[in-house]
């Protein structure tokens, strides 16, 4: 690898593991994957998960569902309440491909029962306890009035009702992440039952990785939605839901100086190529990565007692023992595990494989 | 404007005001105003900075000289601790325009020496406090090593000594940023003194935007390089480098949920777009915005106790008051200040002006 300034580096071999592990666990629970690709971004990425006979995938944006749409999926889930002032562009999409939309309110309902030029199917977006967004779960004047409008729709079609139980991600232990995920598809499952003797089928859809990849408990859930499975992180391997050897991205950035002193190394690669999201460590400190060495196919385990202790737009801050300092020098690269690879990604924009092949983002 | 998804506003009225603010103080005081691209990192505002008789600047990357210096610029600094492993691009613009670099170490010195291909000007970064980079001041044996190789080079070329005293960003009061300042040009008038003597001339070059924006005294500097003063932003605004009028961009963010009931408005403008950067308000909670609204060719104060609480990747989530969201509706474009506009400005990487121009970054 010729590096010389901040590069994201991609494992492929993690990456197709972490793939095949989901759509293992999928089959094996009888479930739809329907990974979600804001995390990886990329029409290459997806051509990988495609060969894991997955046709379907969820996105964040309407512009990514237009980037994946081009790359050939046909069948896009926009898990975000859907904005209407980019009825035109979903309107494009909905005459060549199949779109799913979330609703949360009545107000959207309407708007695109009006203006709509095909039919579309919608879920409700459920909140189960994260607050963030969605039409909350015992709110049913909200989710009636919805339910109502849709038996004389002809324009919109209900799937199910989805949720993101985002509140595991502030889980302390495992234990809590199963506790969320139990919790969030009984209430899905309640709001079946009471809906489903009105419309044939009700199908669940849930998404949060955390549950996704520790949970072996999915009764009544159709559908999954992970994302950030396939390349995991730093916030995932501290939540339980890998291994750090299952992070297959890292970002290689050039050592710029080196200060034994303070055991502190200066490195090319800050808050604009990482993102600024941290972590806090048992003593109580940020950190923003760990730190690996990269090696002739794949990256080293993370360094011991080695972290990204501060962040400024281009420059990193990487403390160390006094051991790993003394072999380090100007010009080395080495690699950073981000803490959110989602917006490491988004961040960066392009990938680099080991064997050389630069991997474009929408 | 047709505002369909988060688009960056500038307001280039309040950005010219910018610039000649900072301009007139430079020249009231008789230093070289090299104004830092890295906040902006744009070819067209750069070249509003031109017309205040502006011709020498500062970036942050080497990357960022190419761009700047295809848009016209000859003078440039590269302020940051030079990274090796790009001396070839290094080299290529020495051929044509002035380039600065900055040395903290006789390993790059020594790299240096031997692979420049032109005569190049450097400055040594000194760390009178921050502790993120630079020699510490009163590391004489690292200055002296690097000023004895200088005299027999023939190919670096000492300016002087140049700090970032980033540590005025964690001050608490306007007080501690002048004190701050004055401590670090008075650290940096001593070392000029104690090496002029060899050096015909040694130039003072200080940088951060707090301490260029607040000071009236700059006794000894030559050069000021402050960046983040054309746009400003909310943490500059917290420190008291400007008024919340001076802020010259704000997020355009589409309104896709409106939360009565928790006084919440989802809005379509996250973390990928705003960046993670956030504040602390005085009763102890995160924020990572303040709400404007949009005007016919300029946007409002910030609307009252009304602010960013939390981002997703897409999503923002403002908190606000019983009064303002009962004005609001889905389909509305409400505007966010940013924490920090660099950060927001390397997210987006385009800004839209009130007069419907597009404007690219770097």
């Amino acid at each position: 690898m010729n590096i010389t300034q901040p590069t994201l580096i991609l494992d492929k071999q993690k990456c197709l593991r972490n793939i095949k592990r989901m759509a293992d666990k999928a089959k094996k629970h009888n479930l739809k994957l329907r990974p979600h690709f804001k995390t990886h971004q990329s029409g290459e990425i997806g051509n990988w998960v495609k060969n894991f006979d997955i046709d379907s995938i969820t996105v964040s944006s309407v512009s990514m569902a237009e980037y994946f749409a081009a790359n050939g999926w046909k069948d896009i889930t926009i898990a975000f309440p859907f904005n209407i002032l980019e009825i035109e562009k979903v309107n494009n999409l909905t005459k060549k491909i199949k779109i799913n939309l979330l609703i949360e309110n009545i107000e959207t309902f309407i708007f695109l029962n009006k203006n709509l030029k095909s039919k579309t199917g919608f879920f409700i977006k459920i909140d189960t306890g994260y607050h963030r967004s969605g039409i909350n779960w015992d709110d049913f004047e909200k989710i009636d009035k919805i339910l109502e409008s849709t038996k004389k729709s002809t324009k919109l079609n209900f799937i199910g009702f989805l949720t993101h139980s985002g509140q595991t991600y502030h889980a302390k232990s495992k234990k809590e992440i199963l506790q969320i995920h139990f919790d969030s598809i009984k209430i899905l499952n309640f709001l079946k039952e009471k809906y489903i003797h009105e419309f044939g089928n009700i199908e669940i859809s849930i998404g949060d990785t955390p549950s996704c990849s520790i949970a072996e408990d999915f009764n009544g859930v159709d559908e999954i939605r992970p994302g950030n499975f396939i390349l995991y992180d730093l916030m995932q391997y501290k939540l339980g839901s890998c291994s750090v050897e299952d992070i297959a991205v890292s970002l290689a950035c050039p050592v710029v100086s080196v200060n034994n002193k303070r055991n502190e190394i200066v490195v090319y690669g800050g808050g604009i190529h990482l993102s600024k999201e941290f972590l806090i460590d048992k003593n109580g400190n940020k950190y923003f990565g760990y730190v690996v060495n990269f090696q002739k196919n794949n990256f080293s385990l993370p360094v011991k007692d080695t972290f990204v202790k501060s962040l400024s737009q281009e420059h990193g801050i990487i403390k160390t023992n006094p051991d790993y300092i003394s072999k380090i020098k100007i010009g080395d690269v080495l690699g950073i595990l981000p803490v959110h690879s989602c917006l490491t990604v988004s961040a960066m924009r392009n990938y680099l494989t080991f064997d050389g092949k630069v991997l474009g983002t929408y």
